[in-house]
């Protein structure tokens, strides 16, 4: 089965609930109506975390929030105050969105089959420009806690080429786009 | 067997040399000393692409380069003129770095069994951090293209737990670190 977008939508808000309800007791999330986004590609600001699904399907989950809202969350998960991004705050940014993701993966790989998940990174600054190649729709999935918005943001596309190529050559392992 | 540094910095090498001989054919590189790098979380300025490798062993490869250099190999790459950074070269950069990372990915192959690629993902700004979760060592394997510097980056690190966890338990995909 393809995981179309409802699929993907309630997928990511069990995922989320899960992992917020056992990992970050406190913190209260509020659904708000997900879309597909196709478009430009967005200028980020703040804190973006994102880990890749491969297998005979691949893409990219990602999970967006502020600054402030990292602090928060790692706060929380740590349980230590933090009041400012520092390392500990982006990895534990990263262990969250590890979480959230590798949970979404659990599920989709019950239509999908296997999937690896690779290790997360974690980008932070202002004003910068993330994109993943070909025109993907990704699913975006906001929550609301409080003022402040968290965006899980997922796509996934059939691999075109699963045969083995020869070592030596020059690789292009592509998906469908 | 275990990728250690010196293997890594072979296979990129390989990898890279394939890669720019084939698509990016008027670029001539210069190998500069590979070292490993498990220090505090790099400042970025410029292009940062990257891909996930998933298996039994997981990490992520990158490639580093001045939105300059980025233009000049998104030229070469599509055949046309670029003067500044848009969406075909942030496109290009993602291209250039599937094929490099996804030659790397089968030439690892020979040793540590099958891996998936998740779809490279670009990041263009000023000042941004990117961090990945965990004290892993990276190998940072740079080139000179004149006077442009290019770096290839890659960790592995072999996944705890490749247990299939239940569906429904907050799940928490991890690798040794």
């Amino acid at each position: 089965m393809t995981p179309d977008h409802d699929h993907l939508v309630k997928i990511v808000r069990d995922s989320m609930h899960d992992v917020f309800s056992t990992m970050l007791n406190n913190i209260e999330l509020k659904q708000v109506d997900a879309y597909v986004d196709g478009g430009a590609p967005p200028t980020g600001d703040g804190i973006l975390a994102f880990v890749g699904l491969a297998g005979s399907w691949a893409g990219t989950g990602s999970v967006a929030c502020s600054a402030a809202f990292a602090c928060k969350m790692s706060s929380q998960f740590l349980m230590t105050e933090y009041q400012s991004v520092d390392e500990d705050v982006l990895d534990a940014v990263a262990e969250v969105t590890n979480m959230i993701i590798g949970n979404v993966k659990t599920r989709l790989e019950e239509d999908l089959g296997p999937m690896g998940l690779s290790i997360p990174t974690v980008i932070w600054g202002r004003n910068f420009t993330s994109r993943t190649v070909g025109s993907y729709e990704w699913s975006v999935v906001p929550f609301m806690a409080g003022k402040e918005r968290i965006e899980v943001q997922i796509f996934l596309a059939p691999r075109k080429d699963n045969a083995k190529p020869k070592p030596g050559a020059a690789v292009h392992d592509t998906v469908s786009i």
